[in-house]
């Protein structure tokens, strides 16, 4: 009935997720906070800034301020956004951070075009100059992504076609650069996914390419997340992206008390109660989303945060 | 891969699991307004109150005089919940209310005797004169009943061959009063249910009574809800209780903001994006969420009354 994962890798990004969305000034301490608490659950990867820029994005004008002060735990990779050069200028220029290099293409062109000006044609060109540049940077790319996968507010939903093709030409300016991708990273970015589609957009980009791990960055914008997540699950999925206590939100919904990224301890909890490894400490984890609506000063979206965990198990 | 249904049947019961829950007053004419309101947006079957002490569910104090007010809409059932002989009599005399008798069994002892001091030996003591009362005032019963199916904060989870155990002395006591039960109804009161605990369940359920539909009363305290649903739908589940915009809570959560029922709205999204009928207009029906959450005063946990539906639909 189920193809489940024996492990997961979680890529928690409440941090960056969180902070760049919030409409009030937070505090670099609490921010720090959060990241240093979040190192102690078990996570292994962790988002922690985007170097965007302070005008459009105020809630990250602190991003260097943040990393310079943070103290890293050992085994713990520490990620950053970055948009353009300057950015990932900055991002090297901390010294502790994780560079990992992506080549990323928005399935819509409606909102590529919106947001970037760009077309598809336009972003494969851009996304080959970005990768001479982390060539020539030394900069590990191991991710080949895909953003708006399953649909957009601008553009409807995607065929899952226009995935596998994107992806097609995305494996080829790798290639031609003489790069291995390790991962195919699929993002519901504006939150269009219903697990059905999970599972034949996954199904279709496992058989095409059956020996790479698939990496999805869900959001709950629709209350779909965990479902999603599920689906994935079933179809052998073994990587998310999510945010503490569903900090973030989705500039694109109707209303500003939507959620963001799936969250990350009901992920986790669901997880631990499939027998799917995270190596997360789920009391800890629900901790830090305590904190971190703490630090925000509004209710977060998670769940198992207010519901608890399961208070005890018997065996079945 | 999936066995969904064709179509499903869903039980509104936000009107009596919110407004029982929440703690201050609300007007018996704005319940009245969301009882109205709902009964246009498609639903066949709204739980409009309870008849409950008073003294012990303050929300519930003017059961009567709601039932008295609202205008049914023709063709729309409207229901109410009742723990003994005095609220069955109130229920009745409205004259307004469709009764419906069911027999309902605690699947965890624990909570049968913290909640009604009863063993579950008891309870079906109880169960046989309750449906000999129902019998004698010609009160159709068509569901069996099983509580806390999936798991219980007191008693931890609930093994599959208990529950089909209750079910089994469940059919034989309809039998010994000549009841053909109708349905089959699994509550996950305490929210352990998992999409793969559902599926197990309801399997084995299904095995055992091939001819009956099955019913899942969810909540979404530790935010599965709509996973499970989900799941319930893959294994062919064509019946759900649910509560509009999220309204009620769990008395039993560790925490006063901790979600209660699926969420009505986004279950019917997820419905209506897998193709499957339900005969309600989402969009009227995430204003009814939004007019709830004006009535209580405060947020409530759905999401796609906050998200938004999918913008538009282009053919995939």
């Amino acid at each position: 009935m189920t193809d489940f994962p024996k492990s997961v890798k979680i890529h928690e990004e409440g941090p960056r997720e969180g902070f760049q969305i919030e409409r009030g000034q937070i505090a670099t301490a609490q921010k720090v906070e959060l990241i240093e608490a979040l190192s102690e659950t078990g996570l292994k990867r962790i988002q922690i800034v985007s170097f965007v820029n302070p005008r459009k994005v105020p809630g990250m004008a602190d991003a260097d301020a943040v990393v310079s002060a943070f103290r890293p735990t050992p085994g713990v990779k520490y990620t950053a956004l970055w948009l353009n050069e300057r950015g990932l200028q900055r991002a090297r220029q901390t010294g502790k951070l994780t560079l990992e290099g992506k080549i990323s293409i928005y399935a819509s062109e409606a909102f590529s075009m919106r947001n970037n000006n760009r077309t598809t044609q336009q972003e494969f060109e851009y996304a080959r100059r970005v990768l001479a540049e982390y060539k020539a940077q030394d900069i590990p790319v191991e991710r080949g992504s895909v953003s708006n996968a399953f649909g957009c507010n601008f553009q409807g939903e995607i065929p899952i076609a226009t995935v596998l093709d994107l992806l097609r030409r995305i494996f080829e300016i790798a290639e031609e650069n003489e790069i291995v991708l390790k991962e195919i990273s699929l993002a519901d970015t504006m939150a269009w996914a219903t697990p059905l589609a999970i599972k034949r957009m996954v199904g279709a980009v496992r058989d095409r390419y059956p020996d790479l791990p698939i990496n999805l960055h869900l959001h709950d914008t629709r209350g779909m997340g965990i479902a999603n997540a599920y689906a994935a699950l079933e179809m052998g999925v073994t990587g998310f992206d999510a945010a503490v206590g569903g900090l973030g939100g989705c500039p694109f919904a109707g209303h500003k008390g939507a959620s963001g990224n799936v969250c990350t301890e009901d992920l986790v909890f669901l997880c631990s109660e499939l027998g799917i490894e995270t190596g997360i400490d789920l009391d800890r984890l629900i901790e830090c989303a305590r904190l971190a609506e703490t630090i925000v000063g509004h209710p977060l979206p998670g769940s198992v945060m207010k519901g608890g965990r399961l208070p005890r198990r018997t065996s079945q």
